[in-house]
């Protein structure tokens, strides 16, 4: 249909939203007008917020965490998939659509886009939640060649029909580091806060660059959530494995240079 | 990608399954397999059975039906997206993946695929209800030449940022007839009976073919349950406006070529 500009791609942007950005309705419009505005080949994955406990919640559905990660039983999956494949991912859609950017709304199982393997071997059964083992690189390549911009939600599947919840994170930096065979990739962690902050109350603290050694220097001397950890190792993870680019910042990251944290190896 | 040997599509099906072969299992199951297995391009059409009012049932949110008519306020436009485009859509998608059918699930919002209107110029107000104004044949041309199957939910949007719960059978009349511009059609409507029966209670009593002076006979003669009449309405406009053939049955009608309803105008 309109293949035609993209035939050199020189770089890949991908993006992930979550946290308060999703259930704050100003921020989320506010991020996706300035998610629309970027002229280069773009992706955009999504977390789910605080909408699938909402949601449990009402349905009388305990939410089961353990070691601050969500158990998923047979009927959280389905919950995680109705608000984040359906009504989270559609919305966003739908609202890219008005502001002209033709997107398509995707879980792993579309177009087999993200296998994932259950997580078997560990010492927490957590239910239906899957680690990727493949990206499917040829599809969202072809998707973007035709100028469409896949917007990812945290559901992938294991090829054998079966659903499987995955972090966002994760399915971010793992579409990063699968396109960087070939592309020049960017990859965006955006949420409310400015960055990476000494002082989780206090915007002013902004860690502007982190390498490896501050990193350690952060963890060592307690300096750093506890929350902001796995997300940091998603981080460093992707830039050992080819991707050109990874930053932290809230929507003033897409028009700014400058109040964002950038991670460096 | 895989832009190779489609490069001449002789025909393209279009299948829509509703009623019981959605709600259970072993026949949405049976459906998926015989449709997996067809060669053509193919085009599938998924209502929702009756998952969305048992969510609402859950959520105490009351279900209003005015003349056989769902309304669609806010809050059922929200459970009707996370049932439709969420859960049973991404069960489908995984399903046929297993099953070695590269699909893709899609509400009419994701690749500005089907654009719908609010319904207003109505007596009753329906609500967030959508009558279908433009089909993106281009971009489901592209899909099917890149060997992917569509797996279209009844949720369209009216590219302003507003998505809008619509009738299935209408999605998938609207597709065929708008691809029988270039292709041939055959739309089939596929549920648990056999096809359109003189007797609701008996499968024996089924009509092989109907044209529209028999049509108007059935009518006058109270030959035809109501809930058949809007579906045989959609059958024959599609067949006025280009699909080349139009069938109602079930999930035999995919193998064999007897024990179906034929409709003919």
């Amino acid at each position: 249909m309109l293949l035609k500009n993209y035939l050199k791609m020189n770089e890949i942007l991908i993006f992930k939203i979550g946290g308060k950005l999703i259930d704050d309705k100003f921020l989320l419009n506010d991020f996706l007008k300035k998610f629309s505005m970027i002229k280069s080949p773009k992706i955009l994955v999504h977390g789910g917020g605080k909408k699938a406990s909402k949601l449990s919640e009402k349905l009388n559905v305990e939410v089961k965490i353990i070691n601050g990660r969500r158990i998923t039983n047979k009927t959280s999956l389905e919950i995680a998939t109705m608000v984040y494949a359906g009504e989270l991912n559609k919305k966003i859609v739908s609202k890219l659509q008005k502001l002209n950017c033709n997107s398509i709304g995707l879980s792993g199982a579309d177009g087999n886009s993200i296998i994932s393997k259950k997580r078997e071997n560990s010492k927490i059964n957590y239910g239906f939640v899957g680690d990727i083992s493949f990206v499917n690189t040829k599809f969202i390549i072809e998707l973007l060649k035709n100028n469409l911009t896949p917007v990812f939600c945290a559901i992938t599947h294991n090829k054998k029909g079966q659903l499987l919840n995955t972090n966002a994170d994760s399915i971010a930096s793992e579409i990063a580091i699968n396109l960087s065979n070939d592309f020049k990739t960017k990859l965006f962690y955006c949420f409310e806060k400015k960055g990476v902050l000494k002082n989780l109350n206090n915007e002013n603290s902004l860690i502007k660059k982190i390498n490896l050694n501050d990193y350690k220097d952060l963890i060592k001397n307690n300096n750093i959530s506890e929350g902001m950890i796995p997300k940091l190792d998603n981080c460093f993870y992707a830039l050992k494995n080819g991707v050109n680019k990874v930053t932290i910042g809230n929507n003033s990251m897409l028009i700014n240079k400058k109040d964002f944290t950038e991670l460096k190896i």
